[in-house]
C-alpha cells in the first residue's frame, strides 16, 4: 500500500475528526476508496472505537433511484437511529466514475433529498468529516495522470496543518473584527457587508469548524453586496463548462449576469428562489499546496491565491446566536484569480494584494 | 450484466426476504459482490423499501481487528440501533480471496463475537437471508472456472423454490410425525430421537424460517445418539481438510473419533464443550441442482441424496416452546453421501434409500 494512504488515515481519524476511544466512528466507503477505508479501519483499531462501514456506491444509489417511485419515505427510521446514535461520521470519496449518476433526473434527487433532511441533519450533527480518496475516474476529471492525481492530492492533504491554521488565523482575525469589505481586480469592484458574521479557520479539523480534507479557506457569510464581480477561474457547474461570469449587484440582489459560456447554468441557479441571487460564502482560498483547478470543488475552492463567492445558502457557523443568514435550496461556488492585479480590502485597510496577505512580507 | 444477477435479486427479494413497501432493509455488501448489489437496489427502489447499505469488506475487518487491543465494547450503540429498527437484513457474501482475514488470531474472533451477541440477535431478530454472489475467489476455493462457477451457483439459486418446497414437504412431515430415526450405511449405523423435535423445510425464505439462498435441505434437532457414523464426503474444516470422519455416540455422546485427515481439528472440536459432543442437527440435503461439493458449507450441506449431521449448537426453531436444545459455542457440519448403499428409517419405515425417497417412484 502507497505509505501516502496511511498518512492520510492518520491525518482524517487524528487531526480531522479527532476520534476518541469508544466513539461511535461510521465510514461511508465510495466504490474506488477500499485502500483508504482499510487503512482508516487499521487506524480505527488503534484507537479503540467503534466502526461501522457502509457503501457508498455510486452505481447502487442510481439503481434504486431510478426504479423508485419518488414517493420517498421521510427519514426511515433504521438510518436515522444509526446516524443519531453516531459521534463521527467520514465520508470516504473516490468514485470510479463521476458521471455514474448522471441518467437520474433532477426531480427525483429533490424529492430524495427533501425526504431525508432529518437524516442529513442528524449526521451534521456528528463530527463529520468529508475526504477524497484519489482514483483514476477523478484523475481523468482533473485532466491529469494517475500519477500526477495522486501526488496532487496527497500534497494537498498531507501538510502541517497546524502551521497552516496559524498562518490563516490572521485572515479570520481581519474578518471577524471588520464591516466591510472591498474587492477590486479585472471586471471586479464589489462591497460586501460583513458585521458581526464569524469567520472560520477552515484548517480541516472539527475542533475548527471545518469538515473538509484538505481545506486551507477561511470563510465568512457576508451580506448586502453592491458592484459588479468577475469569476475568472473556469469551472464546471451541473456538467457544463463555466467561465468568465460577470455579475451585478444592487441591495445585495443580483441584477445582472454575462458570462463567456455557460450562462444558461448561472441564470438557472439564479431561478431556483430568492435567495440563490444572493450572496451567502465569501472564502479567501489559502491552500497553496494546491495550485491548479481539478473540477472538484472539494480541492477547487481552497487553491491558494484565490478568493471565491457562492450564491445561496449561507453555513450556520458563520452567524452569531439567533442570526439567520441567507436561505436557499442552493450553494454555488464561483472562483477568481486574485493573485495579479487583486486587491482585498477589510474598513479599507489592504489585507490582500496580488496574492501577498498583509501579514506577509 | 448477466441476467441471472438481476434473476438472483428478484429471488432474493421476493421469494426468500419477503420485502414490503417501506421495509427498513440493511444490504451487507462483500469486496466482490457489486453487481448483486446494484440489482438488490434497482429491485428494492422498485419494491419502494428503504436502504441502508453496508460494506461487509473482509480487508477493512481484517485491519480493524488486527490494530485492536481486544477489548470491544460490547454492542456498540450505534449498530445496535440501525439494527434494531430494521425489518430485513441481507448479507451479499462474494469476497476476492477466501483467506483474507487468515491472519486474525482465534482469541481476537471470539473476543469480538462475544462483545457483538445483542448486534447479532438484533440481526437475527429481522427477516435475513444470507445469499453468496459468484467471485474468481470462491470459484478457485471451489478448485473451478469461474464460469462453470457460475452456472452451479446460478442452477442452484434460480429454481422454482415452490416446486422444491413441495417436493421436500413430506420428508418434514415424516420428521414431524416421527420418534425415532435410524441411518444404516457402510461404516453407518446410528439411532437417534426426534420425538416432539419440529423439522424446518428449508425452502430458502423466511416464510418457510429458511434463511439461505441458496437452501434445499429439511433439517430438525435429535438427540439422544448411539451407534456409530460415517461422514464420507471430503471438506474443509477451520482451514483444514478432513475426510472419513468415524464418530461413535453413547448416551448422545461421542466417545471415540477416528478420521482418515484430519482428526486433529475433530478433535480440537469436541474439546470445545460438553455440548460440541452431541448433535445440535440432522439434515437432508435435498438441492439436486447442487451435485457437487465446492467446499462452501452455504452449498455443501444441501447437495442432493446427502444427510449431514452437526456437532454442537441446535436451531431454536426445530424446538418447542420452552424446550431447549443442545447447546454449544460450535456448529460443525459433517456430510455423508446417501445416494448408494443408504438408508433413513423413521420409526422403522424406509424414508430414504440409496437417494430416492418413499414418495418418489
Amino acid at each position: 500500500m502507497d505509505p501516502r494512504i496511511r498518512e492520510h488515515a492518520e491525518v482524517l481519524i487524528d487531526w480531522s475528526a479527532r476520534v476518541e476511544p469508544g466513539d461511535d466512528v461510521v465510514v461511508y466507503v465510495s466504490e474506488g476508496a477500499h485502500d483508504l477505508a482499510v487503512a482508516v479501519a487499521d487506524r480505527l483499531g488503534e484507537r479503540g472505537a467503534n466502526l461501522v462501514t457502509r457503501y457508498a456506491s455510486d452505481e447502487v444509489r442510481r439503481a434504486y433511484l431510478r426504479t423508485h417511485d419518488r414517493a420517498f419515505e421521510t427519514d426511515p427510521s433504521a438510518e436515522l437511529a444509526l446516524l443519531e446514535a453516531a459521534d463521527v461520521t467520514l465520508s470516504l470519496g473516490g468514485g470510479r466514475n463521476a458521471a455514474a449518476t448522471a441518467d437520474v433526473a433532477g426531480e427525483t434527487w429533490q424529492a430524495y433529498s427533501k425526504a431525508r433532511r432529518g437524516i442529513r441533519e442528524a449526521r451534521l450533527a456528528t463530527d463529520w468529516v468529508s475526504t477524497i480518496h484519489p482514483t483514476r475516474a477523478l484523475a481523468q476529471q482533473a485532466g491529469m495522470s494517475y500519477e500526477r492525481y495522486r501526488d496532487f492530492v496527497y500534497e494537498a492533504i498531507l501538510q502541517d496543518w497546524e502551521e497552516l491554521a496559524a498562518f490563516m488565523a490572521p485572515m479570520k482575525e481581519h474578518l471577524d473584527a471588520g464591516s466591510a469589505v472591498q474587492l477590486d481586480g479585472p471586471g471586479t469592484d464589489l462591497s460586501l457587508r460583513i458585521d458581526d458574521r464569524i469567520a472560520v479557520n477552515s484548517a480541516a479539523s472539527v475542533a475548527y469548524d471545518s469538515h473538509n480534507l484538505p481545506s486551507g479557506e477561511v470563510f465568512t457569510a457576508p451580506f448586502a453586496a453592491e458592484g459588479s464581480v468577475t469569476f475568472d477561474v473556469p469551472m464546471t457547474i451541473r456538467g457544463q463548462p463555466v467561465r468568465d461570469v460577470r455579475l451585478t449587484f444592487e441591495d445585495g440582489a443580483v441584477v445582472e449576469a454575462e458570462a463567456g459560456e455557460g450562462l444558461d447554468v448561472i441564470e438557472e441557479l439564479l431561478d431556483t428562489d430568492e435567495g440563490a441571487t444572493r450572496i451567502g460564502e465569501l472564502g479567501i482560498g489559502m491552500n497553496r499546496a494546491i495550485d491548479q483547478m481539478t473540477n472538484n470543488i472539494m480541492f477547487d475552492e481552497k487553491m491558494g491565491d484565490t478568493v471565491h463567492l457562492a450564491l445561496g445558502r449561507a453555513y450556520d457557523a458563520n452567524l452569531p446566536e439567533g442570526e439567520s443568514g441567507n436561505d436557499s435550496a442552493v450553494h454555488a461556488d464561483l472562483i477568481t484569480d486574485a493573485s495579479e492585479d487583486f486587491e482585498l480590502r477589510i474598513d479599507g485597510e489592504i489585507v490582500q494584494r496580488d496574492g501577498t496577505f498583509a501579514w506577509e512580507d
